[in-house]
């Protein structure tokens, strides 16, 4: 059976975007961090890691492109996730008034502060993550205490939902990759990484042959290397369809310009999923 | 006085950078979100703001950048601060043995692993921020709760440093923004945000007069509006030295190729703080 590692514990947003992509029998294996999802997939343990790259409210996750970049690992597929925070609650519970006790991860209850003000009264107790979260709200004996996290995690903990989408913003969307140590050298999307010289002009030659040969970007992204400040590394994904002409040159130009540059992968657009 | 507006409590990042940049007498006034923040600039209620921009660790704050676009408010001043934590006590402990509680960030408590396996039998507790974690130290009565936070906490809640720079990885900066109502108008610094339509060298040729007229892009970010698959939003920073025409002159042109543009601030390039 195929092992894959993801981020967090059962009920995660990584285990979450795992099960949605992995539709046949896997087995789940878990781990506390980027990091170490990603060394299980380079040494072999696991065939596929399942991390995120980048959310809508807070950006691009760092963490995975530097573990990744410093990998022999590739981006084999992409899932997006709709997520959505869930009042999750012993079955018994009727009115969120019974709520004494709420755990989530900081960044949950800061994105669900409508439903925090209309509830002085719960007693909030912060967790490392929305899946321990409803762990803790599961394993206490007082009937009263309850969690923000996602619905996946109401089955897998035997809680109810006893309120659906309480996050203040709708729009929050994660965007996951799917890594094996094989690449998979199809799809219609491409990820790469590559640093240039920092002078002026540098980074629009090396953009040059995209806007030859028609290849569309859909990110773009610079980071900083923060201890030596005249390097940038940049984070690219475009489109490629069927210029499978266009992805040779636009690659071979790219070289004559850029100090690196690292294929990060080629994979299907993902698919958006309701959390 | 002037007024202060800074993301959490004393002993905050951002407050601690705050008081980096104001070196004159300043009333510092705490926030419980970016958002919260950014209105109470808005709204003249504080003459500055300050907020983080990007972490190395983490990648850019979308919270920030969003809250900013809705605004009416400029960038003014840049600083950055080198993260480091640091292991803060009762001042009667000797030895991270005697600590038997430790509060702290979840994101703070993830990247001083190192210190964590090696004292197993401390009780880790989440707090919502690093300052509120002191603050939890600073309130037990027991004496032998811990927190991990900046070395600024420490004389604001009456802590001792038992242990410092206990992060894993010693190459963590936070970026802030200094805020206002009005614009600054010099600087050697650009940032500012457009959108381009989403088709293949709209960004190339958007990115044209930099190369021309020999500005230099210190930072580029796409941003994917989630709901409205077809638009992308860039956030750049360019170096503008002496080259005032070329700023007049790469603004007009810009104009020509972008759906929307906004200059978010002109400023000094930020100095970088030890915390």
């Amino acid at each position: 059976m195929k092992k894959v590692a993801y981020l967090g514990i059962p009920g995660s947003y990584s285990f979450a975007a795992a099960n949605f992509y992995f539709t046949k029998k896997a087995m789940f294996v878990k781990n506390d961090s980027i990091k170490e999802a990603i060394t299980r997939v380079s040494s072999s343990a696991c065939t596929f890691g399942v991390v995120p790259l980048e959310n809508t409210t807070t950006g691009s996750i760092a963490e995975t492109f530097d573990n990744l970049l410093e990998s022999n690992l590739s981006i084999v597929g992409e899932i997006i996730l709709h997520i959505h925070h869930n009042l999750l609650t012993d079955k018994k519970i009727k009115n969120a008034k019974e709520i004494k006790r709420l755990f989530s991860h900081p960044q949950a209850i800061a994105q669900c502060q409508n439903f925090i003000k209309k509830n002085k009264n719960i007693k909030i107790e912060f967790t490392s993550d929305t899946a321990t979260a409803a762990s803790y709200a599961a394993g206490k004996r007082d009937k009263s205490s309850a969690a923000i996290a996602a619905k996946l995690a109401a089955d897998l903990y035997d809680l109810k939902i006893l309120e659906k989408n309480i996050e203040d913003n709708p729009h929050n969307y994660t965007r996951f990759a799917v890594i094996a140590k094989k690449e998979s050298f199809k799809g219609n999307k491409i990820s790469l990484i590559f640093s240039v010289e920092h002078k002026p002009g540098s980074l629009f030659q090396t953009l040059a042959p995209y806007a030859r040969l028609g290849l569309n970007l859909t990110k773009i992204e610079s980071r900083p290397v923060f201890g030596k400040p005249w390097e940038y590394i940049f984070f690219i994904d475009f489109d490629i369809d069927n210029k499978e002409k266009g992805l040779t040159q636009v690659l071979h130009e790219m070289k004559e310009h850029v100090n690196f540059l690292k294929v990060l992968g080629r994979y299907e657009k993902g698919k958006i999923y309701e959390t």
